[in-house]
């Protein structure tokens, strides 16, 4: 790239440093959303021996299970992001706005994942917290989806690329929303179902089934 | 750049280093700014039904208002920032303390969003809270003015550069701050109303409304 | 690497952005959670005089010791993780997964640490606290630990690679890990022990007792 | 350096990478902990009035002052450290070390700026919260000096370096930890001229009186 004598090179190197900050941003919203998470996780302060701290830690199981369905989430959608920018040539300005909604929906987890946490189990209005968490997964893989598609379509993606995790996740991008679709429709029912069902669709997200091994190695 | 073999290119090479710092601080610092924001959602806790807990999250529309308004502006500010990094050769002393002080604005951003959200709406002391959260946006749009003059004049920005982001930012500036001042006025009377133009404003500098599509392609 | 011609070249040079965005997201959890451990040490509310004060700040010595123990351990994964990381070639859809599975308990460090504050040296259920919070560390350690012997059977480190803080870190992981399982088998006994115990661990991590002065410089 | 065909060349490469996670890492912590102030500004919750709420703000000056001079000597520490970085060539395992409790000492300070903010001008044990938060600003800017002296003895820093940055942090860390310990002193008697005592230091190390003009322009 340096060997190029063009005029039109400069902006293009300017056009990757604005790459990096982006990625700066985005790096740093997905590292702090997914460890205040656990902030959200209460010490109990009533119990009084072992035996009731352990029950106490043990009722809690909706928060450690919000927790974790927000942490694989997150994980999942900071992956796709990153498999996505690898194959980024250049960062355009309507991208870096889809991005900064992104980073919105994502730094909003955190308070549907409270919100589960407060209320799923207690049979108090936990339909309207499980609906609520799930339609705030489906904004964010929702988004990704559109980020996906706008940066194809505006030929910001290398178009001869051929990888593994990009293909991975363009493939799982509309099964998992379609998935997330439904068990909303789940949690109307069975709110607890739902939570469950959210961590399955992260880890489908997260887990490459069947493409690790695959890849070239240079060593 | 490492072809150069004057004795004065090392301090140069330095300097680079310095702006990766400088970046890496300020992406830190609005990356959590605006993170932090999330916090001070806070959870409804008296609802027995979840026609209740619909209730009580409708209630609290300015505290999402406020995040949303808050939100935006920061990610204005970071589009600002990104775009008036992306031109500049280096960084000098001066730069580094101006970029300290408008991190400190940016960093204080999540109190008057607190403050708002706490009295917004509620009958008591709106106006103290919407001029406080408007004095705290003029403030931060003012910073990045400064900066960005500032590199201007002491020739750290490349003379040569058309951008149509940096050009759309110098713009909108004065403009967007001049609208600071009069949605600031118009809180005294409404100020409901004002958090809604403090929103429009935010928007107004993030939306480049005819140039993203002007740009060269290299693909 | 950029005089490579062979087409193979370019997924190369994206594993290495990959990389990079590895390395920023690990850090920021690392910093986070690092960071975040101050905000559970509580203000004291109720002294009237200066010498209440120094007394309820010194009862607060479980807080202190618990935030240091914490710090260090944090410490000491980011410098084991620094030091494998300084040595991959290349990070493969794996190693992202168990990585991210790194920084979930790296980043769920914080809450053990305040189950312990709180109940430590209180007579109530400290075992449980003491022996949660040792799991946790535990948990640390092991993973670190997989990930790098992970990324040795996979050839993602250069195999000709002789560093003295690596070769620190593989020697001193598994003696750590059963330090921390007689420790925490300690801590049934007297808990408040076990808290010391594992500041020892986590400094024997911290510390390359002989080898810092045998590298090479390049002065 | 990549013209190197030294064996000894590639450990220098990664050392430099090591530098880059060290960096990012400060970054990250310098970042939180700046940011992290803002979380102990209390919204006032008793007003009733605009009248009464301006009270209020007002009357939690010494909140907002603490946040100023905390801000400003991380501020001022950050760009000591940067500084500092500057001028590395290399970091050894005892660097990366010593930085880790730079690192701790910095993560501390929202503590006791908490405790300063929540009992100064109270007339109830305000020169235990003044003498803890010098003390703790005292270790700060101690631990940035021994950095600095290891730096240089350790030959990590390029001797031929002669940077006004550099120049001035290092003529000036020494007499502001006088400072420090004169304002401690005087906190004893005076706790509230102390925290304006301890703003002037600050702004003595972040201000170049008389330095940043001189630099040389490669414009």
């Amino acid at each position: 790239v340096s060997q190029n004598s063009e005029p039109a090179e400069q902006p293009g190197s300017a056009r990757r440093t604005r790459t990096q900050r982006f990625e700066a941003l985005s790096d740093g919203v997905f590292a702090i959303a997914i460890t205040l998470l656990v902030l959200d996780l209460a010490v109990p302060t009533t119990p009084h021996s072992s035996h009731h701290l352990l029950n106490a830690i043990a009722d809690d199981w909706p928060g450690y299970l919000g927790y974790l369905v927000s942490f694989s989430t997150i994980g999942a959608i900071w992956l796709g992001h990153n498999a996505l920018t690898d194959y980024l040539d250049q960062v355009d300005s309507f991208l870096l706005r889809l991005n900064l909604l992104l980073l919105l929906f994502v730094s909003f987890l955190p308070f549907p994942t409270r919100l589960l946490a407060e209320y799923i189990n207690t049979g108090r209005a936990e339909r309207v917290a499980s609906t609520f968490y799930g339609l705030a997964l489906l904004l964010c893989a929702s988004l990704l989806s559109v980020l996906w598609r706008y940066a194809w379509h505006a030929h910001l993606v290398r178009p001869d690329v051929h990888d593994a995790e990009l293909t991975l996740l363009r493939s799982r991008l509309t099964p998992g929303m379609v998935a997330y679709v439904l068990v909303i429709a789940l949690g109307l029912l069975v709110p607890v179902a739902a939570l469950v069902g959210y961590l399955l669709i992260a880890l489908y997200f997260v887990f490459p089934v069947r493409l690790p091994r695959r890849r070239p190695r240079t060593t």
